[in-house]
């Protein structure tokens, strides 16, 4: 049994930026004063969290006077002009290398901004380093650890990203998702965070998968939502998708009337002390006259139950194979720059045929159907966003098997990534000293819904506590 | 009025592979003196018509006789194992540079193979250079001259993949198309070639576009099927796609029983030799017992008419959005790296909001919805390739406007695009000496299908010639 970690929710308070930008307006705060609080804050923490691959302060510095400049001559470029933002380290980035966790990409430093790096910076945001990321977006951990317990992990893949917002370093990052890199770490981080709906955020160069988003993590449902939009509203969405819909500044507040609860294959794997705590939050939820659906209440959730049963595996091998030809170039030309862990997965996709790959499409295309089916049945899907509170990781043991997920279970993300759904995950629970999250996904497209409805969930429910 | 070309339909006759491997089982032929018999003709021929950016005769050597040890000993990688095939300098290969074009991209190397030229490798092709692309697949020309009439394009973008094929130096070359840079080139050089359904061909790290395939120039129709095939085994096709169908060796020819004759916005820039000769190809194939149907003879057509009358507005817009952050920043690196006419398109999509390109992208969805209602009414929808013969190219004149389309027009080839139909093109028509292609379009996934009446066609029907 770990020891209690020191996460307290209603003592708990994120950095925000949203909340600050008046004080801008006034002349009272600069951009400039908000990053050097944020490069002490960075001082302090990085030592034991080890978020950043990269702190870039002196480029930081200078967007930040610009931004101040541009603020004080009441001429900002957008409400996150001078938001300090740092990017997960598997996206290409013009000032600084791109190494994503891996060894082979050392010295990659491709002198371009992926799209949403370059829309930031349109947006006058002040990209303030590159995060941690495991491995190439797969499993295999960085240096990161859990902000309120260092001897457990935050999670990953976007392990850096959801410990800096952990750590109060920034207001935001930049995550990505394949499996459940997003999500799940800003869960076991306390993070509010959105996985939107596939291809709403354009990825630029990092269009490989099938099933890959850029996403937000955040102090605030405000400043995660800002962020979202003013990507989109610039970069767009994936090439050949319309790109995230909804309102130029955040959602209001909406309360859900139904919601559908969702199993997942992940439900069996939740400690008790979970579950008794996600029991609570719903009987909060009925107490607000909510109304909750399960698998037993209607043949089409059982359908979606059913359909997203092997998610896990599902996506596993449709990544696998859609990764397959770039990671064999890569191995056979940085034979020891890539992890044992990292090979077995490419092992895997390499036994695959196209066959295989057709019939995990089907699979995926059959569970989106049943899902669109639910649409008029409830405003939203809620489920864990995580299986409990951030599991230890004391690192591979030498000599023994590797230790097959260093940076949790993604097993409650799956089925998000599957659905192409926007996923928002809100931190309702604490157990054990650590938080757990708790998760919205939507129909695609209603990335702008869930987040009113996160909302009025963070705005209205408060925290449970579990021992 | 030009000079008239060298090209004779029944002269003619184009390098072709699949019809040597039974001398390469039986010893009487090898690879290695397949491959030398090419080096002779690139030197005879290249000095002219320049469609090499690289050629690697060490690296095809060495294939060439590991191809050679492999058919000796009975144990070929498959039916394409030592067909020597070049790549459009668009594509990463890990052995030669790919400079796409374009100055910014002087001194790019990536260590790495596309999908597709790693799928090649796989099945022992050996891959003998880099054909010279427009700049960045655009509309800016490369030195290429169109092998039947040097003062003539050879078509863009994939000028040297066509020219390649067209002067007998190999029997098949990679090729990409956005708009029409695959069937518009091989249709000016005599070439069939295949563009495939959107998906059906993994692009590797070529996904920033929703409308690009790779394709095949071939000099025959069989090893234009079998180059894709082999290629789609082993890669697949691009994320999310179930990969392109259709049998391991080329399919049998099949007869239409009935086609659709689409006009396109395209029909009225046809010359009138042209149209004679196409008119008289309709007769022959009508005597054949082929119904041919018309926008005339159904609502349903005349709505696909319609769906496709800006055809290449719709194209250019989304591509254009698509390529937009990349292309800023290539142009904010290398302000002197990009052409002209790259940068006036860069300026055209900048221009644009999100809710322009949603727009675009609801025009190519009602288009595709059109096209797929006319499934039962028809095999296949033929049309032109390119109105009429390739035109004269006598190069920019310092000091005049940039002329708007060096490497001839795109407006018979914008309607396959965006439809993400599959169109096999054939030299069924000489005009003035010069071969004018005409092109068979199906519906989505019915590439073999189109082959197959391809194939039958070029088999029972005679070529046209007009003076």
């Amino acid at each position: 049994m770990p020891a209690s970690g020191a996460y307290d929710p209603h003592a708990f308070k994120a950095l925000t930026f949203h909340d600050t930008i008046q004080r801008f307006h006034d002349g009272s705060d600069t951009p400039r004063a908000y990053l050097e609080r944020c490069l002490e804050t960075i001082a302090k923490r990085e030592p034991v969290v080890q978020a950043f691959v990269v702190c870039n302060a002196t480029g930081a510095r200078t967007a930040a006077d610009a931004s101040t400049a541009r603020w004080q001559e009441g001429r900002p470029l957008s409400a996150i002009d001078g938001m300090p933002i740092p990017i997960k380290d598997l996206l290409e980035t013009k000032d600084m290398p791109t190494q994503m966790g891996c060894e082979a990409y050392s010295d990659n430093f491709p002198k371009r901004d992926n799209a949403a790096v370059w829309a930031l910076r349109q947006a006058g945001a002040v990209i303030l380093g590159k995060t941690v990321t495991a491995e190439l977006g797969g499993s295999h951990p960085g240096p990161t650890r859990n902000p309120f317990d260092p001897s457990r992990t935050p999670g990953g893949s976007s392990s850096g990203a959801a410990a800096a917002v952990a750590a109060q370093m920034v207001p935001a990052a930049i995550g990505t998702q394949v499996g459940g890199s997003i999500i799940r770490p800003a869960a076991f981080c306390g993070n509010v965070a959105l996985k939107p709906t596939q291809g709403a955020i354009n990825r630029g160069e990092r269009q490989a998968t099938s099933m890959s988003t850029h996403g937000v993590h955040a102090g605030c449902i405000e400043d995660m939502w800002q962020v979202a939009i003013e990507i989109a509203q610039r970069a767009g969405g994936d090439r050949g998708c319309p790109g995230l819909f909804g309102p130029p500044t955040p959602p209001t507040a909406a309360k859900p009337e139904r919601l559908i609860v969702l199993e997942t294959e992940g439900w069996d794997r939740v400690d008790a002390a979970s579950q008794a705590a996600f029991a609570q939050l719903l009987a909060h939820l009925q107490h607000h006259g909510i109304t909750v659906l399960r698998r037993t209440d209607h043949a089409w959730i059982e359908a979606l139950e059913q359909a997203i049963a092997h998610a896990g595996t599902v996506c596993n091998a449709i990544t696998g194979w859609e990764n397959r030809w770039a990671q064999r170039n890569l191995v056979d030309e940085h034979p020891d720059g890539v992890s044992q862990r990292a090979k077995q997965a490419l092992a895997r996709a390499e036994a695959m045929r196209p066959d295989d790959y057709r019939a995990a499409l089907l699979e995926r295309e059959t569970a989106q159907l049943c899902h669109a089916r639910l649409g008029p049945l409830a405003d939203a899907i809620m489920t864990f966003s995580c299986p409990g509170p951030a599991p230890l990781w004391p690192g591979d043991v030498p000599g023994q098997p590797l230790a097959p997920r260093p940076t949790g279970n993604a097993v409650f993300n799956y089925p998000s990534s599957m659905l192409f759904a926007p996923a928002v995950t809100m931190p309702l629970l604490s157990v054990d000293g650590m938080p757990v999250g708790v998760q919205l996904m939507g129909q695609q497209h209603s990335d702008a819904r869930i987040t009113a409805m996160a909302r009025w969930l963070l705005e209205t429910v408060p925290p449970v506590v579990v021992p």
